[in-house]
């Protein structure tokens, strides 16, 4: 037995709103779901607003390209919005601010130097939303935002730099969030800038509201120096090119590798385009220092021995329009695989991407490169704290309550018994939904009846929010089974078939081998309205209801598929 | 560093077929998939074929029931099948019988009583499959099963019982097949059954064919009996009911876990049909032998105290269909989730199935279950050796050739690595794809350039090879950006648009809430009509290209997305 269980309290709407003194808390995002983070903290008049990001989309949501969250409760208020703050550039804390700033009057967001570059960098491609209005921060600047209301921010590690804490300074007490974070280990695995956490937890701390992402796994982050050194033995082992795979946002690593390339005498070629926006913003802001001729365009790889080279690109996950991928299957203008490349992915598996991610590790030895993952040597780790991680850092701040954040309900509740071994009675442990307010006084934290709106709001090409459950479940149906339209023309007096009945069907099956299905669909057709009462006007309804009826029952005898079935009168 | 990297020889076609005294071997599936598992070993007008298996649909095959092997090759040969070896009664073993074994001239099968016992079960749903002709064996039992060629069944360890190898004596030497299999180890950690093993080794062994499903996984695997000790500890914590999810097909750990549960005084029902079907024959078979009054039917639970109940159920990957669901959303007819009970998942999560399972385990926490799963103790061991154990039995099996079957190109690369790291030589391990020939000499086997059809065929339905890519495609397409038809009535004579042309969309945008879109299109479909030349007859083909075109770039236009656009032309 490796685990003891504890049991946390179990969410419920206490009671409903405060009258006194009170701050109002609620999430628009991030406490069902993995992604979408947003939450704001309000006194009276005053509003702040912690992080924009964006979901990627789920099986549920197909051809959807992201889902942000409802900010329609804000929008009301917007011009109580004293101050966003942005904790770190990853997309499910950056993403919806193109989309979102603008409906909240622009409001002031204070980040850090390189957040605010790559947020910048990625607004200029929506080119109707505004120029935004960046208040850069140090860790450790404290802001006055509005009458009652003082933010102060404190560095925390993660898998990009820059990422900040952040403590909201009220008239019922200090409310924590700290963004996306793990502990950094040293040599003798001890864990790093406790001492911090133990000063922030000083000014006492009503509610910290912590990542839940991997509060289900054991034990303690893996350093990242681990994986800079089993990195580096690797490097040193690979007779040929090094191809190397990772996310584009863990700038930190990034920043490592080409520091450790540069060491071993190795020419560094970006390859896919926001693993170079991201290093070039990285180099601007001196988080990457190479020597000048370190990094070479891809183009002049072919210049240096292959002992001599690495390529660190994008695609990691199989992803079809990715670096790695244009490379593997040969489309990719200026590198080829070749059998003595040694390829390593310094990433994880996104559940979803296996097959792809199958698909490129299969094709990647049939040309011969041998191919190492982070399954099999440690060569990733995640970014996120885990179960001794979140235990150490609800010890040293002690906070009155734990809101746990970022994750399913399993997750959070997970992380709800991480506090409980942290010290925390269990009935301090708060489990909000998404939308769920939360009012906060100087001694408690009561989960309210009241909800503001938080459901998903997809975006999908231009549109944003006019794709919604009924598009999606058709997208679902016609992805199981297809479908299949019949047009009936009829004239419009006599009621009769003025010809055969035209059908079109796709994803069903294949029409063209299969004429004679069509023909009796055509016959069913011509005897449904022929049984009509004649030269009397047609109920389109009625008939439309008729074929639907009859056509998916015969379909469905003879093939045991559901397709949509979409019968069309023409009258003429 | 915890690797060695070796390299293997890459696949390739070596020569075409052999003229003298050779075996023809080829898969039909299971070199580039998980499942599908299916090979024929052939001897002049002597064949032997292994397994018959499904494989489950993909993101890429959607709507799909099952994808399996195409026997085409087989079926031009149908008189020289002399016998069908299935290893055990997996789905991906077993699955593709009723489709196939009619087809092949229902020829012998030989498998161990279990296993027929499940085949026969699952035949009888296809009322069109012939009645099988199954010819029962045990451990040991050698057949000859034509001039030529003999069997030899000896048994291996995995999830289900009476799973068997394999080894098919030829006159060019022995073919040893070991199904699925893993090795059981003692309490200090030793394994068991190397010493039969070692006995077929010293048969001499031309080529092993070997399971690669978890050859990239390090170490060896886990012993069922650490899992059983591990549920046994977290029984006997619960303090109410226990319900606990697993596959179905693990019927070795679901007799062992009535046993235990018996032991500790827990009435057992079991719930899901699947689950009931496999336990009723393993009853029968004498698999499972509890007393008379422990396995109690669903509805007679209430009579018993919460802590002396035990419910076994399907739905572990969260199927919306399957037992756990209905327990969990409330649709169950005797059961719904206690805050007092213990829920366990004593399984592994299939990936695609991530999101339905994360839903399980926040509705089951939701309702107050204390939730267990193998990601956080060891409660699920797979079925499939690790290295070291398929090191250990290459050791002990000494053969010539190793080819590795059983997972995508990278999984048996990686076997072949396992091979090498077993003392062969790197140029004796052989990677074939589905389809490709071997020839089989006395000292060689030659991977020739001939293939046999392999492809997927893809069973939906009644249909069986009737979805093929084209059908796959647009669903795909479907699936992202959904529809739209447009359709216009014509006047044959004058080319005239009669009436205003009819939209029909679905999974594009919600129409209701986009009539001015709609409009615009009628214009501009009126528009293009109107600038054909009048008064002759109209080219079908012309207009709809042109409609095509120019309603699709106008959508793609005003939404960035690109609906399937099908334009239709009723001329009367």
């Amino acid at each position: 037995m490796r685990t003891r269980i504890l049991r946390a309290p179990r969410k419920s709407a206490e009671a409903s709103a405060v009258k006194g003194d009170h701050i109002r808390l609620a999430a628009l995002g991030g406490l069902e779901e993995i992604g979408r983070n947003m939450s704001f903290i309000e006194y009276k008049d005053e509003i702040v607003v912690i992080d924009m990001g964006i979901q990627f989309p789920e099986e549920e949501t197909p051809g959807v390209d992201y889902i942000i969250p409802n900010v329609a409760y804000l929008e009301e208020r917007k011009k109580n919005i004293k101050a966003v703050v942005i904790t770190h550039a990853h997309f499910d804390h950056i993403g919806a601010i193109p989309y979102l700033i603008g409906k909240l009057g622009n409001p002031v967001i204070y980040t850090m130097n390189l957040t605010k570059s790559l947020i910048e960098k990625r607004q200029i491609e929506f080119t109707n939303a505004p120029k935004l209005n960046i208040q850069t921060i140090n860790y450790g600047d404290k802001f006055k935002i509005s009458e009652h209301l003082e933010i102060e921010f404190f560095g925390v590690d993660h898998t990009i730099p820059e990422t900040t804490g952040v403590i909201v300074k009220t008239p019922i007490g200090n409310i924590v969030h700290f963004a996306d974070f793990r502990l950094e280990y040293d040599e003798n695995e001890e864990p790093q800038g406790l001492e911090n956490f133990r000063r922030i937890g000083k000014m006492g701390i009503h509610t910290f509201m912590v990542d839940s992402t991997n509060a289900e796994e054991e034990g303690h982050s893996l350093s990242e120096k681990v994986i800079e050194k089993n990195l580096e033995a690797l490097f040193k082992q690979s007779p040929g090119r090094i191809i190397l795979a990772t996310f584009s946002s863990m700038l930190t690593r990034i920043a490592e590798i080409i520091k450790i390339a540069e060491r071993l005498g190795r020419q560094v070629a970006i390859n896919g385009r926001s693993m170079k926006d991201n290093v070039q913003i990285a180099q601007d802001l001196g988080y990457i220092k190479s020597k000048k001729d370190t990094l070479v365009p891809v183009e002049d790889l072919h210049k240096y021995k292959d002992d001599k080279v690495m390529i660190i690109t994008t695609g990691a996950q199989g992803e079809s329009n990715a670096g790695l991928m244009r490379i593997v299957t040969g489309e990719h203008r200026h590198i080829r695989i070749k059998p003595s490349d040694t390829m390593i992915f310094s990433s994880s598996v996104i559940p979803g991407n296996e097959r792809s991610v199958q698909t490129l590790k299969d094709n990647l030895t049939r040309q011969g490169a041998i191919v190492h993952t982070s399954a099999i040597i440690d060569i990733h780790a995640s970014g996120h704290a885990k179960r001794d991680d979140l235990i150490a850092v609800i010890k040293a701040l002690k906070p009155k309550f734990v809101m746990p954040v970022h994750g399913y309900y399993f997750m959070r509740f997970t992380n709800g018994q991480n506090a409980v071994r942290a010290g925390l009675p269990p009935e301090n442990v708060r489990l909000l939904d998404n939308g769920q307010v939360a009012n906060l006084t100087k001694d408690n934290f009561i989960i309210t009846s009241e909800t503001v709106p938080a459901n998903y709001i997809m975006v999908d090409g231009l549109g944003v929010g006019d794709v919604g459950e009924v598009v999606l479940r058709d997208r679902r149906m016609l992805s199981q089974e297809g479908m299949f339209v019949v047009i009936t023309t009829l004239d419009r007096k006599t009621g009769r078939v003025l010809k055969n009945p035209d059908i079109i069907s796709r994803g069903f099956i294949y029409l063209k081998e299969n004429q004679g299905l069509l023909d009796e669909i055509r016959r069913k057709v011509r005897g449904i309205i022929g049984r009509l009462p004649h030269n009397q006007p047609i109920d389109g309804d009625y008939v439309k209801a008729l074929v639907r009826d009859q056509v998916g029952q015969f379909l469905f005898t003879k093939t045991k598929r559901r397709p949509m079935i979409l019968p069309v009168i023409i009258e003429v």
